[in-house]
């Protein structure tokens, strides 16, 4: 099980490899959101989203003789970039099957990262997991699992370590940490994070309408999941349910889910572009949405929020700055 | 004069207040220029550019008393935002004389930072000097000048401080330094700061065509003025005319300037928003521009590039966006 010592330990392994993003903020955000508005951007990360933290905390854990023989991960895109680029840093091979409708961005620059992506017919049914478990039997690749994994979940946790003492830096003590949320990788890492270094502030997983798992999960106190398993604009963030490693200490340490709509996550796209000069991508903007945007339903007069994402088609994001209000 | 004293001191100032900008980079960057690129990029400055830097450091130099009575400045609109908020950071008045057609983002955010906004046709005409020159007599204004003012050059300066210290960290002992270049603010004091804390780094101009008077100052060896005072895209850093004191400094410092076209700023602000996850605006991108497409003019196997600001309108993203290339 993830634990605040294996966070710690993968904060020493990233070290001089995953960058430390910055704590960014504007006055325009305070005011629609009606109090102090502390940004976490991600998107500033190596391959653009904070899953390079866990890939790489994965891949650096492995014992170096497994790690040879490679890594083979399933993900729409942000874990594939995250994982190939952990991979060619090791100088390893590195097998990425990805859905054939997954942004066209995420499956170039997976593959330029060196990686090789095997594409699957997700909306035809074709089963992904017999093809990767071929793969997986035939060359001794070890699978890296996109967040029901304890050093992948450890890794996440390392941008919880940041945002720990960062808002301390800034004299914030007590809020709500918003927190982009799929599987809930990022959202338990940063849970244990802050439960060891900032208790006084509060992880809150934030999710797209349809795609709201999480959050009824959380209500129902077990494991719901959603009625689709993937859709809408949100892709980086869309998964069938809570993982089970990670709703075990979402439901133990994290505060009620906050939901918004697809046009929300767009108006928080173009407002991230207009005042924090960010890219985010959909998925990367409903916790930016939830923070600007369910002013009624956050505790506290400062609330941070994590940006998990930019890796964005062009015309995804020119449809975000055409989009009405911000 | 401005020296390496004054910035220190400027950046004892701007503690606490300046945001200490990450240095990014991208291997999908470093393939195309064919050597490695960092990147400085100020358009996650406070007010979205570089110049709040300038602003708060000749504000918060100002006597207390002299300060009390306000500020003008002259600004087509990141200058004009960064004393708009440091006058609003001291609590006194700022009156920002702007041309009418500067973008409208930058009209709106600098009368939202609480300045007053004064337009001027600038196609037509009419004399911003003697507009200014009336407000500042009759209310015991002070002018900030955007560039050739000692203090706002120390400011700039300040960039410069944190890039040798940033390149040191990355082991970077020797590079060309790309700078935006308008009035040579910017690569002035980035130039003095290199001077004393990063020899082996050297600061060099970069316009785009028909505004290059820095490039050919320095080939000239002394001042020599633009065609056209103002026009094109790159509006944050259109100016007549190299400063009386920035151009002694550069002259000294600075290597060769570097000449973009209008087109290669914008492919270069679509690379910024598909590697970076980053907003620049036209004129803030010229320094990458000419990092990715001048690369038989750069010297050495790393080159360091400023995005000096990001205060773009949707429509102009939009059309870098769907620019060529890239």
């Amino acid at each position: 099980m993830s634990d605040i010592t294996m966070i710690r330990a993968a904060a020493e392994r990233l070290k001089g490899h995953a960058r430390r993003t910055p704590l960014l903020s504007s006055p325009f955000l305070d005011e629609i959101a009606g109090r102090r508005v502390l940004v976490k951007p991600e998107c500033l990360q190596h391959t653009g989203s904070f899953k390079y933290r866990g890939g790489r905390s994965a891949v650096s854990a492995l014992d170096p003789e497994v790690r040879a023989r490679g890594v083979i991960a399933f993900s729409s895109g942000n874990h594939a970039q995250g994982v190939a680029l952990a991979a060619r840093e090791f100088g390893v091979p590195a097998v990425i099957i990805m859905p054939a409708d997954a942004p066209q961005m995420k499956i170039d620059n997976t593959r330029a990262l060196g990686a090789e992506v095997v594409l699957y017919d997700r909306v035809g049914g074709e089963n992904r997991e017999k093809i990767g478990d071929r793969l997986t039997a035939e060359r001794g690749l070890t699978l890296i699992r996109p967040y029901d994994e304890p050093q992948v979940i450890a890794g996440q946790g390392t941008c919880g370590l940041e945002i720990a003492e960062q808002a301390r830096a800034e004299g914030v003590e007590r809020a709500d940490v918003l927190i982009c949320c799929g599987g809930g990788g990022l959202t338990s890492g940063i849970a244990l994070a802050l439960e060891a270094e900032a208790p006084g502030l509060r992880a809150r997983p934030c999710e797209p309408e349809e795609f709201d798992d999480a959050a009824r999960s959380l209500a129902a106190g077990r494991i719901v999941s959603n009625a689709r398993a993937s859709g809408g604009i949100c892709d980086a963030i869309v998964t069938p349910q809570p993982g089970q490693l990670t709703f075990p200490i979402m439901k133990r340490l994290c505060g009620p889910g906050l939901i918004v709509s697809e046009d929300e996550a767009l108006r928080a796209m173009k407002l991230a572009f207009e005042r924090l000069k960010l890219v985010a991508e959909p998925g990367g903007a409903v916790a930016l949405a939830a923070a600007l945007f369910r002013r009624d339903q956050i505790e506290g007069d400062t609330v941070i929020c994590t940006i998990s994402g930019g890796n964005v088609d062009a015309p995804m994001f020119i449809r975000a700055l055409q989009s009405d209000g911000g």
